[in-house]
């Protein structure tokens, strides 16, 4: 008698409705349950405990904005279709599905030289497969092919569904809580012309609220530097592990996980051979957290010692700062640990070491955040605003970091 | 057996202790109990129906936050004794007690040349009087004669718990969620040096972040045109009135607001005259309120009109520029204003007007927000934070605006 | 090219969108912004200091509600035509308009022996004239004279979206978090059976969870004992003013209490005579509060006091029990009361007084609350959960308090 | 200059300090950072998304609540010195530290006959001996052998920092709403009375409120029927993963659970050889599920089966009612899984099974909540509540339950 509509809890949002059956049989799919395995914020919850929500949350969560959104496109006399609305969800539920364990932090580490969202358009190709062609708009749309521009925007841009979500739902889970930003408001002014999304003249300060919110939530959590130092030690202990199996040092290990630190597979390889996409909808947050504890217990002093430091969160100590550091530095301090740890000067620098973060909040080359006015004009956001630091925020800001154990201080 | 603690239930905080005995005894004096009928907001509840919250929800809220403060000061080493705290507490309770009817919205119209701070300072000091001295402590620090600057910090500066509160309780109950700061963070990065305030460089973000959202709230919600254009309507409605009673006009109203209406009343008069700030402490928003519905009723058609419109919520258009507007067209609109509402020219004023609204987020000149570095440097947020705006920030907006019956369009 | 959609802010739902055109209409009816004037919780404000929240908040909440119900339902596949969607919403925003000053507080006092759902009818009859005909639906589900039953379910019943809203928004601005409620679950668990709203299974554990949280709001909020004080001064006071002005003594008032105060109107002239409904349509929270503090000047010195201590929060003393109070104890209160307040003992009847309160949270011979089983079996709530209690919930609760100015105390 | 002040950000309280030193040294100990790696409520999030918070968030926001508790008895005029304060949160802080992989979910399962509190006690005392016998007396408060027993009861007893923490944290995280308890408020209501805690009178209700909280997330949450299909399932595959191992099967896994699923380890062996109890401290939720994703692959065509429809979320279905389910349902769906599945019928006990689930909310032959009365008198809160259901509540609810493979129903 009643139809079955599939409610979900979010603490976010509170009750989610997800009403598409293409949708839900997304959901279902082993690989998008794969989700619930990667934290969202990788290895940020060393320094905000309660922040281990996962990609399968946000998702969902960027799902329902997409809804939202198109309701309010829709009320402004836009005609989008159930089959464009349908398609846009599974474009968004879909789109960071190709995301390998600790999401950004290991990207380019555990695979080379392929990014997510390759690895995303590679999965929903496959299950569209499987799905007999049910994705094929999806693709259009996450692809950028499709007519209506905008569709597109809604789940890749400056202001993407995609971002909404996670900086509410980040600020949620950190308890950062001046990170949050007014979601509601921005998809309320919603507008579109030109077949691009514009934000109503009213939306100019929450947009700015957004660029701002964005910006301090880089350098408050994604790049806080205790969050960088234990993302590098992850790293350092996944480079050391390829180096050893392809040293044919025996490390226990799971098979998936042993073919990629033994094979550098192409996009192409990720594309053609099913096979490589299979072993990588193996590989999650958990096979690391386990195996890393027992690397502790392994030979190499080296990899031993990193793991053993990781897994009791002794971390390495980090320092941040606006220029390179001094390379006389860097070099006492290898000097200083190799005889420390009592490990080469190769070695050391898996231990003492400098590299670079960047974030830039906003970037005005790539695409726009347009304001519509009332007088029918539009700006875009750094010209419509009367803050003159919109422009600050759209030039990177790189910080340089440099790492050590505490005990090989100088 | 068990001490009395006073608990009061906040929507904002959850529950506050008050446990102070002699601020017990301010928050039950009469005109303490008064600013639970004196909106925070004035009229902006026309706009967000939630803002009806009071200046005695703020104030507590205040205290709560300055008892914060006041542990967090302590726990990094600076010693505050109880005297002092409770001076402090009672201080920060009684800052907003000259405030009369809407707020900041009647400011200077009501009582023309005499500051709500100015009218504080008397209560305050009329209570002392009442207490026998107690209150001596709170003045010195309310006047900033006290030796320990920085306690007065605490109640008035840029970074006073005044503004940590009122900016979090009006984003709470107005529903702008864009405006809310983390006052907890804050509160907790505050320390002393050279007596006085200063924030740790943990906290740049957490300032750069209030101070956008002080600037947001400025434009979203105390300077929202329709906001504006109600409180113009009651500026313009009391001159009316004060402008018939000085013409001998009757116009039914309370006794003590005869009073004002009819004399001018100086600070000296506020100081000398005992019965003048009992007079004034009769006043709330209720009567204003009640009286204009009668005055919609009256025969004077300015008067009648203005109050009819405004209770009716049938507001005066508003019209926002950056520059002033254009002569001509204030006078057209006053010419078709007289012939359309059938009034003389200079009644007309009262229903087509321009004047300017202002704000200034940060004010460099006033006092600075400081910023303690690790490396024990002290710098201005301005200088301290790498977006430039901070110091598009600190200089003054101007927005001009104009206001015209609707049907008087020209 | 954009439809306009009236968005408000709500701090309990954040955004809430209003669609209809009719029921825009209704919202500018000074009418219906009369009820910004009246506080939801009367005087509870004394006791909670956040509920300061207004009926006209409520209403809008209610509306938002009966939106959300309306999806849910048809999402089920009951078919609701906009008619009937628009027409439920507009009896819902309308259902709370015959509420005077201070709402529950003064009913039955102010007006005797009309209560306020009768006068809500009269207003939306006198508006629907306005509407030519307009809300003739909205009248039809509001009488329960409608053929789809559940309609007037919606806005009248056991779990009607008043209880869902009033509920959840009392508790969020007094902040007493236990009275939340999971307004979301339970409407996304409504359907239809038989023409009647049930709640299916799986929403058991939150209708327990609603009547229990109700029983907990009437206790520890609408029937506190200082908000009970505070509402039977009120009650009195008027009484007193009442007496007096039917005893030609000359007490300032607007015109329209003093109509109401002289003249008893019953039922049918409300609804013959237009003239009785304008003036009721004058009266709000303001009046009372701003004439009290007039009243507390006069001569008569029962009123005079009763009116000094309301304004001053000044409370009478209350005691709650279960059982009657002593005839002797009374007595022996009323004596003194007549001695050390100077009064005749049928004055001091005024400040020592007892009387009963009562709630039923729920009251399963009106009507029911259903449980729709997966079996199809439905249920009343108190057979359906295995919590005994429920059926406790559905006794009356009588509890009888006894009030006396705190130094007349035997 | 300033002393050191741990913070932590907490999503639930915000802020959360952490003053003391030892506490602070057992925050850093390795055996409690395992805690962030054990999910508070095991397998919940596979219904509620939202729910991957661990037990290290659990324990810190316990500590929270336990400062607050001993503040507000302090300020009733109770003397606890900072001694004693500092040993209730260091006991408060480790009493979790036993729990194993997926907390209670496989209690008993993984560790036979050895609840999660004697192995918390075993690792709190090995931690003792690290600290030089610093936690004595936390020990001694742990297990009620302190004089002070209201110290005992804030970390165990019916109303205790962990349930109030908990409660709360897991309505939180999974975003059911209706579980939220004023732990603000019933905190601020305790007191002692011969040295037991006892709740003032005005705290009744919120007790209610949180007996009916934790009966209503029992059923909603920690025994949702899904969740319970889930954990069997688990619990399904470590039987069978553990009697494989007993049969000289080889099957992949860590040394440390290699170790529990070959020796039955007694209480005895966990006190004496300290080599158990640190395997046992390396084992965490991501453990199973990393391994499990391999035993999907393993030739064993039980642990194969229930891995594979583990790690794709391809849930037994589960059955629950009041009584016993039918021997010949059982025996026939045991049949037809055996056809189904190929598989004998004793392996086919792994997929068709029944069991039963138990809760009690209040349990009142335990230890009591104990109400205290203005008179003096003191009460069990079951009589001091006008709530009959409260004798309901402390009765035992038993729930059958009988999960199968969809495809077996017969």
């Amino acid at each position: 008698m009643s139809t079955k509509i599939k409610i979900i809890n979010d603490p976010v949002y509170g009750f989610i409705n997800m009403p598409q059956a293409t949708n839900y049989r997304i959901v279902e799919h082993p690989w998008f349950q794969r989700l619930r395995q990667i934290r969202q914020l990788g290895l940020a919850f060393l320094v905000y405990p309660g922040a281990t929500h996962t990609r399968f949350q946000h998702v969902l969560g960027a799902n329902h904005l997409t809804n939202l959104a198109i309701n309010v496109i829709r009320s402004k006399g836009f005609f989008i279709n159930e089959d464009e609305a349908n398609a846009v969800c599974a474009a968004i539920l879909l789109h960071d599905i190709g995301h390998g364990p600790f999401s950004h932090a290991l990207e380019n580490v555990l695979i080379e030289n392929i990014k997510h969202e390759t690895i995303s358009e590679i999965f929903i190709e496959r299950i569209n497969k499987e799905f007999d062609g049910e994705l094929s708009l999806a693709i259009e749309i996450f692809k950028n092919q499709y007519k209506k521009n905008f569709l597109h925007q809604l789940i890749s841009s400056q202001l993407d569904m995609d971002r909404l979500d996670y900086l509410k739902r980040d600020s949620f889970f950190t308890g950062v809580s001046e990170g949050v930003i007014g979601s509601d408001r921005i998809i309320n002014m919603l507008n579109v012309i030109d077949d691009k999304l514009v934000v109503e003249e009213k939306g100019i300060y929450s947009i700015e609220k957004f660029l701002i919110a964005r910006r301090l939530m880089y350098w408050q959590v994604y790049l806080h530097k205790t969050v960088l130092a234990a993302e590098q030690m992850l790293i350092h202990i996944i480079k050391r592990a390829k180096e050893l199996i392809n040293n044919n040092y025996s490390l226990q290990m799971p098979p998936a996980l042993f073919n990629f630190f033994k094979n550098k597979y192409s996009e192409n390889d990720f594309r053609n051979e099913p096979e490589v996409l299979k072993q990588f909808a193996k590989l999650d947050d958990n096979d690391l957290l386990s195996y890393i504890k027992l690397w502790a217990d392994c030979n190499d002093e080296v990899l031993s010692q990193l793991c053993s430091r990781f897994v009791n969160r002794q971390l390495l100590k980090i320092e941040m700062q606006n220029s390179k550091f001094d390379e006389n530095k860097i070099e006492k301090y290898l000097n200083n640990a190799s005889k420390k740890l009592n490990i080469s000067k190769d070695d050391a620098k898996y231990f003492v070491f400098t590299d670079f973060a960047t974030n830039n909040a906003y970037n005005a080359t790539d695409d726009h955040i347009n304001i519509l006015f009332k007088s029918g004009e539009i700006k875009d956001i750094t010209d419509a605003s009367d803050m003159l630091n919109l422009q600050t925020l759209s030039k990177n800001v790189v910080k340089y970091f440099f790492c050590y154990p505490e005990e090989c201080r100088v």
